[in-house]
């Protein structure tokens, strides 16, 4: 049971947390913490947070646990704001979608507190954003990465598994590089790539017919490109090094069929897509309820 | 109402076709043609068809419509295989994603009868394929895009227009040309870049790391990815040259996003993140319900 659980970032994954929590009884104030004042008061009206806090002494004092939600750009600077007023049984784990950039963040603000910071990734997303798009059961049955550091005590990494479980989460472990590499791969890239493909669409003169023409295909396809654009500006420049490692591999595939489609190489199409047909579809089978 | 429909091709959209012509009343005999007996008998065990033909004469013999549903590849074959039986009475329609190509063949088999043939792509689909996922309501509330040709008769184009509508679909028209440049850009060119995502993941050592970790973002992006690679194979080809324009400006696109990333451009990134998001959310607004 948390007494006092601090939410940086009230929006659809620091909100959800705090719903998931209050749901599951293990805590019982939860205090927001963030940018902008309005945001903070729609999670108040909602039922998300109990108290909103804004100064970090206040909000940390008596804290059980520190929860970083923001978009990942800000790790930094809500670190040093926030570490003169951590108390020593104050736990922090954090939600950002890239774990390299929170690493170095970590040993540039925290040094004096690794024992306790354990770093954590939950794969949980929605097109939505905001306070209002956060639910309960957002992590339920989702995986949360952790990517523990090396200094933390064995305890915290439990304590913090286990208050991810309590979300609903499956709780899998990683290390950072390994953890940004395959999100590039399966997370960044598809979410630059459709970004792109809007992106271009719209700024022709006939995207208007262009995009009444669009049927379920595209919708799905582009799901991700209504993405939180500040959000996804942050993942992209935090985790650059791997993106254009997978965006140059994606590049050299696109050659390829660019290739094939220029010769009308109907064998080579038809063989490459019946392979990637089979892997989706056993990947579907696999993992999709 | 239609005493006889022939229909080529009992998968998805063939076999939808049959189903919505039976629900709304406006078919006797559906007659199934196509190249598996296995794939025909089935259609006739889920009720999609009535009988099965193994010969265009039999088939066509007191035809009102003909509907051609295979995969664009077969268009020619097939029409110059059924050519010789057309009764004066029968229409022909046809459900291929592609125009250009249809119009070629249609010009090469059927020249004697272009005032009765008139071209359509019903704008339906799911990644699913065959008989069985097949239903009445497929096409209800969908596009279906007329490309009349020059020798038409208004009174054949009116008729198909009623036939698609009585499937519950909203019947627009176009050229073929237009056709076939707004749908490269809004449906084949997602294709081709899903099936190249997929493909190109799971040839590396560690794709069922990367599979095991994929979640809602790589699952709707990839959906079409799972569809049906010869259907796909064919359009493609087809298509190539206005495919292969929308490939080019689309890797255009990518090469600006690369330098972008290259060059940590957070505020290029941030405002191309924001146009496309509110691009897709505008799209979303007016078009799904």
């Amino acid at each position: 049971m948390l007494k006092r659980v601090v939410v940086c970032g009230v929006g659809l994954i620091g909100g959800s947390f705090a719903l998931a929590l209050k749901r599951a009884g293990k805590v019982e104030t939860v205090v927001g913490v963030g940018r902008r004042p309005e945001t903070l008061e729609e999670a108040r009206q909602l039922g998300i947070i109990d108290e909103i806090a804004t100064d970090w002494a206040v909000a940390l004092k008596g804290a059980d646990l520190l929860l970083l939600a923001m978009p990942v750009g800000q790790m930094g600077a809500v670190m040093a704001a926030a570490a003169p007023y951590l108390e020593p049984q104050t736990l922090v784990t954090d939600a950002g979608s890239t774990k390299a950039d929170v690493f170095e963040a970590l040993y540039s603000h925290l040094g004096h507190r690794l024992d306790v910071v354990v770093p954590a990734h939950p794969i949980a997303g929605a097109e939505k954003s905001g306070p209002s798009a956060a639910t309960a059961d957002l992590f339920q049955g989702k995986r949360v990465v952790l990517t523990p550091m090396p200094e933390n005590k064995p305890e915290a990494i439990d304590r913090v598994r286990e208050i991810w479980q309590a979300c609903g989460a499956q709780v899998t472990q990683m290390s950072p590089l390994d953890h940004d590499r395959v999100f590039a791969a399966v997370s960044h890239l598809p979410h630059l790539l459709s970004f792109g493909l809007v992106h271009e669409l719209q700024g022709r003169g006939n995207a208007e017919q262009l995009f009444s023409f669009a049927a379920s295909g595209f919708r799905d396809f582009t799901r991700i490109a209504g993405s939180h654009p500040e959000m996804w500006r942050d993942i992209c420049i935090a985790n650059r090094h791997a993106l254009l490692a997978e965006l140059d591999a994606y590049l050299t595939e696109l050659a390829y069929l660019r290739a094939l489609l220029m010769q009308g190489e109907a064998k080579g199409l038809e063989r490459l897509f019946t392979e990637a047909s089979c892997a989706r579809n056993e990947w579907a089978e696999k993992y999709l309820k």
